[in-house]
């Protein structure tokens, strides 16, 4: 089954992103009031419990079932020199997500989480978006359903990563036409460029802002144009989870750019979503400031691959262990304040 | 068998306190170097590795035997009106604690740590100390021992939290005493005291101050005058793990005031702890700093009972985890930067 037929289909899904369910979010909130301790002391761990029974819809949300999906692709604009790393190492990196040696895997498996790892395409990259759009739109509805076929509606939480030489250039660019402001502001080292490959990395980015920031149509465009296919998949991921009732843990910059081109035209996009952490990665921070996203943790990781969101699907787990196994002051004949 | 058979004993051992293993630092940081990463790009993971290495001696650390420890104690000046909560409450939690239906006790099994409670004398609270000090020596001294022996050596790591209602009133006076300032820069709400009942909790400390900062002798005096049973047990739990190369996750405010009339004469003893979280105290991040610790979660949390700590015990398995699981370069075929 096809989560998006046609653009349109997408549009639509993009307009009528449900709520949260409120009477699951009032009574987990009720029930945090009951529980041992001074109201309140629990700080993020009770918000959190309250954000899972919203989202999935129970008064003891769970974490069961819970995946990690890494989406990978290939960038076109990896010819340009804006990575560290050779585009070689795209794959690389995918067969060692296969093989069960990269971070994500010690990572997922320390979180109680299953592992999916889904690679587009990587054999042929996005083209070089210096010269023309990243990707058409066919291509880029393709990726965002390939992304939405990675949720399945029995989840109680997706993690979602990116692997992708030269990615967190297509992010800056997503960010820069989303949000205003020069490549500058939101290009930083990403796997470790530094000096004169960080200036040419920024001025790759300038060219592809110059041609592409006046002809964006949407949105949708903005994503085609200047973004890839793992980071569509991304977006399609996100939309059909909320659509699914699974609340969603996101990495780091790359990652959020997803959803740059869209919290404009849908301010509650990431409603559903948890900001795993705050990255090392200069236009992190930023970024989660106009998605309206808090981040759990900040562990200066600049990794991506999913990692970070990872690490954070603990402090998940122990907010639900918390709501769920503790006793009511009436239960535990504890006096209260 | 006594760890410190007298104060001169615990005072020996705060004067040799070991250092961490070099080799077993240099080669865990060799190691994450060689994995498939951008080097530092785990950031503070690695960081945790690195130390968990060097303090247990293992270039692979592990966390297996990870046992959390909550100590409590009840404190003369619960009468003076300090707490939101009666103290009676300190009984009541810890038969909860027994009972399983706290937030350690969720908290710590979703953690993967053992449990276990240390509740001393709680039907013989200290001393008043606006009257005189909270314990004499002998009575500080066996508190000191009763954490240590809460310590084995087999331990991977040891996490450390503490129940007393008026506690936080100790902790604050501990660090004014300690560090200088008056009640008011060390003293917050605690359980959740504010306006007239926060501002009687400030004269308290500060007459317990005015009598026991001139009069205090050493470090140790410093911790019977002010401190509780619950402080003491952390203090010597704290320094028998440095000596039986065990590290050590701190909680919030209170744990860590434990630590506050040591600092200034022996600056290396917090070097095998990390601190598990900042919390809303407003005291604590300020004794954080003093400390030189850095903490790993800032999630607004309140609670004490080493919950804050058995949360980041979850970032220390993850560390852990990537450390020992990932494949280096060479053993996945990835290309280096």
């Amino acid at each position: 089954m096809t989560a998006f037929p046609s653009i349109a289909a997408f549009e639509m899904a993009l307009a009528n992103l449900p709520p949260p369910d409120a009477a699951s979010r009032a009574a987990a909130g009720h029930r945090q009031d009951m529980l041992t301790k001074p109201p309140g002391s629990l700080g993020r761990l009770e918000e959190i419990a309250i954000f899972m029974a919203g989202w999935q819809g129970r008064t003891r949300p769970r974490l069961d079932k819970g995946r990690a999906v890494v989406l990978a692709g290939n960038h076109g604009v990896a010819t340009r020199g804006v990575s560290a790393f050779p585009a070689s190492v795209t794959a690389q990196m995918v067969a060692n997500f296969d093989a069960g040696g990269a971070a994500i895997n010690a990572l997922a498996a320390a979180a109680g989480l299953d592992l999916r790892i889904v690679a587009i395409d990587l054999d042929r990259p996005t083209m070089d978006f210096t010269q023309g759009p990243a990707m058409d739109a066919a291509d880029c509805l393709a990726a965002l359903n390939i992304g939405a076929a990675a949720v399945d509606a029995d989840l109680d939480l997706l993690v979602l990563g990116e692997m992708g030489i030269a990615n967190s250039t297509a992010a800056a660019a997503l960010c820069a036409a989303s949000f205003g402001g020069s490549a500058a502001e939101w290009a930083g080292p990403g796997t470790g460029v530094q000096g004169t490959a960080l200036a040419n990395k920024i001025a790759v980015i300038d060219a592809a802002l110059a041609v592409h920031r006046p002809a964006a149509t949407s949105p949708f465009d903005i994503l085609c144009r200047l973004g890839g296919r793992e980071i569509a998949a991304i977006v399609g991921a996100i939309v059909a989870a909320r659509h699914a009732g699974v609340p969603v843990l996101l990495d780091g910059f790359i990652c959020c750019s997803a959803l740059a081109p869209f919290i404009g035209a849908h301010p509650d996009i990431a409603d559903h979503c948890l900001a795993g952490h705050c990255s090392t990665e200069p236009g992190h921070a930023r970024l989660l400031e106009r998605l309206r996203l808090e981040p759990l943790l900040s562990l200066n990781l600049r990794l991506g691959e999913g990692s970070g969101a990872a690490v954070a699907a603990g402090i998940v787990r122990a907010a639900l262990a918390a709501h769920d196994g503790m006793a009511t002051f009436a239960e535990a004949g504890v006096a209260t304040a």
